[in-house]
């Protein structure tokens, strides 16, 4: 049978073999399930859901810490766990979350199924650890769904094609299973319930007056993710583009109207200039010479680093990338035998909006904001939405403060 | 496909599939594997053993209490969890087991397999919390086993053959997981690890000097586990029975020679006559007049009653059952509209022999025994290998020391 790799595949692939009408797709994040009160709390949302006349398909991640407690075990038991038995261990913490909630679910006078990854026909390949989605083969779930159940589906995991082994996802698992699914199924909207109320025009902890955004589109949204907005996976969003999910950040604990991320359409023209200010306390800033650029790239892909900005001018290529993978990619580029340099004392700031597309000025606002506030920019990229500022990571908050006052978002 | 109900059909059922010379079964309980430390013993274990050269599979149990832990957070959400929902749930605990063990075994320099019950084709029916193994589709252990793997199979559970959920097996379902994938798979022998030695002629915290038993034949075996040694579970017993599955129970902690259990055969002929004295310190006794005895049994086993003792004499039935079945059995008799009563100040103690059934005068030995000791035995019931009298609970120590002494069983 001729799979789908629906992380790659730029097109809509619906399943049209069950009605579509009603269906919705509700995430539910590790600190949403963290323990049974909460749990309880999220079956009392599925079934208002249900009540209210959709049809529901929740995908839940593990319980609070249990994924880190499991890793901790394996930790003790081995020095270097083999990825297959790794998946085979962390890829039962969903399945409690969703056997619990069944239950209470139950409890609430409605019918509901948990579903492992596998059972739920979410078919992946073979990389063990960071496993991508191929085909989702949905049968079990419409066939649930038709029998007027809610369906619990956990998240993170699948099973492999060719070997029929367990397989987790990775980072932001839980979120592409869901944005899969809801592709697959073709749901009315994606669902993704949080401790915040949707996508905020800054960090509220940092600008008291940061607006939440009612609308996004999935371009403004992935830059806003890759550039510091913890709220989803960069991952599933690309996902949701690719097959034009809407996707609906909200609130686990109200009802709140929380951010809607969709395609830019006609009612979108109007929107903002900006729509936030993004940012990430610390990144490793690379200076690399004498390298050709696409093995440079290649190797530190292989070596699974996340390459955020590159920037390139003239012989040295400039890139960042997480902290944490400081060790592979000083492993990558010491085996290139290239010449390099990395600091650790900057941040990251960016602007993202797509009205800036049409509006040449908001370089030299941005520009001239930092300066007045005397914050230096030694690093400097853009896209078509997006102006991103590496800027000392001491100066990371002001930097927020100043053009969040100066671009008049609150 | 026709299928084999593993649990029912008194013939040797094997799988001819595969080369069988030296497969062993290895099955460790929840002690054997309550930390990290001691799944790193266990693991040791499995490794010697393939490099004596046995093909190995390993049965595990969950991590010392996290089956009860799982039931208790099940408690926390819902006042009677779904039984589907209850084995998706507690199912996970043996899996966490087997892949922890299979990389403390990579550690050790070899290859490991964890396998769910379902990946190992442990095939059931569909009966939650207490499934049936109607068939063992053991192809994925047979490829493992050929690519020089020591195979991790999660005990106390399967897959559904009519709607592939997750079932347990209930009480004793990872002995009957060990005893199953021995008989399909042709196993030399099925070892149970437990925190004894063997089986002993009396439980050694109360008779100081009780022996190790060398070999027991399955039916001795069966009335000693269904009286009250807790060794090994009554069900896989008869599983072995029926399929001929030789048994070793031993210790987890050391080498030595632990107690074998298989079919009579001329080198037992001149075995001892009692192999052991074994007890249970509580059994409510129950005492039914005007009951129709097959309504009355039907009943009960339909309220899941585990009874034990039946001796019927004129119009009164007295049967005893577990003090834990009270409730269930108060309601059925109830419903059944019979005169009844019931006591829970008894306990019993068996004595068991293959050899006693040449030998009539055991009983009377008994009797004069618990007479001289000045012990009361209002119920007595007998088997051609057993005599089993109910005493006072008090008196159970007593009684036990008095037998064992009585037959020179030290």
């Amino acid at each position: 049978m001729a799979t789908t790799d629906y992380e790659a595949v730029p097109a809509v692939e619906r399943d049209d073999a069950a009605p579509h009408l009603g269906t919705v797709v509700m995430k539910f994040g590790g600190t949403s399930v963290a323990d049974p009160d909460k749990l309880k709390h999220v079956a009392g949302r599925l079934v208002a859901a249900r009540e209210g006349g959709s049809r529901v398909v929740a995908v839940l991640s593990a319980m609070g810490s249990t994924t880190d407690e499991l890793l901790d075990l394996a930790r003790q038991v081995s020095r270097r766990p083999a990825p297959r038995e790794l998946d085979m261990l962390i890829s039962v913490g969903e399945r409690i979350s969703c056997a619990l909630a069944a239950m209470a679910i139950h409890d609430l006078g409605h019918e509901a199924i948990s579903l492992t990854g596998s059972q739920a026909g979410i078919v992946t390949d073979t990389v063990h650890g960071k496993a991508k989605i191929v085909d989702v083969r949905a049968r079990r779930i419409h066939e649930a769904l038709d029998q007027d159940r809610i369906v619990l589906v956990a998240g993170f995991q699948g099973v492999s094609a060719d070997s029929f082994d367990v397989t987790t996802l990775g980072r932001g698992g839980s979120d592409t299973t869901a944005v899969a699914l809801a592709a697959a199924l073709g749901a009315q909207v994606c669902e993704v319930y949080t401790d915040v109320e949707g996508v905020y025009s800054a960090d509220p902890r940092l600008v008291p007056n940061a607006r939440k955004l009612d609308v996004l589109t999935y371009e403004e949204m992935l830059e806003m993710a890759s550039s510091g907005a913890r709220v989803m996976a960069t991952r599933s969003i690309e996902v949701a583009r690719s097959h034009n999910v809407r996707l609906h950040v909200r609130s686990t604990f109200n009802d709140a109207e929380g951010t809607w991320i969709r395609e830019e359409d006609g009612t979108m023209l109007e929107k903002a200039l900006i729509s936030g200010v993004v940012h990430q306390r610390e990144e490793t800033v690379y200076r690399v010479t004498g390298a050709n650029a696409s093995r440079l790239f290649g190797k530190l892909a292989d070596a699974s680093v996340n390459v955020d900005t590159i920037v390139q001018t003239g012989a040295e290529i400039v890139f960042s990338a997480p902290v944490e993978d400081r060790p592979d990619a000083t492993r990558a580029l010491d085996e290139l035998g290239v010449s390099w340099s990395a600091r650790d004392d900057l941040g990251k700031v960016s602007l993202v909006g797509a009205g800036m597309k049409s509006h040449p000025g908001v370089a030299a606002k941005t520009f001239a904001t930092l300066e007045a506030a005397g914050i230096d920019a030694p690093v400097v990229s853009t896209s078509p939405i997006k102006i991103a500022c590496h800027v000392p990571s001491a100066d990371v908050d002001r930097a927020v403060q100043a053009l969040h006052e100066a671009f008049e978002l609150g």
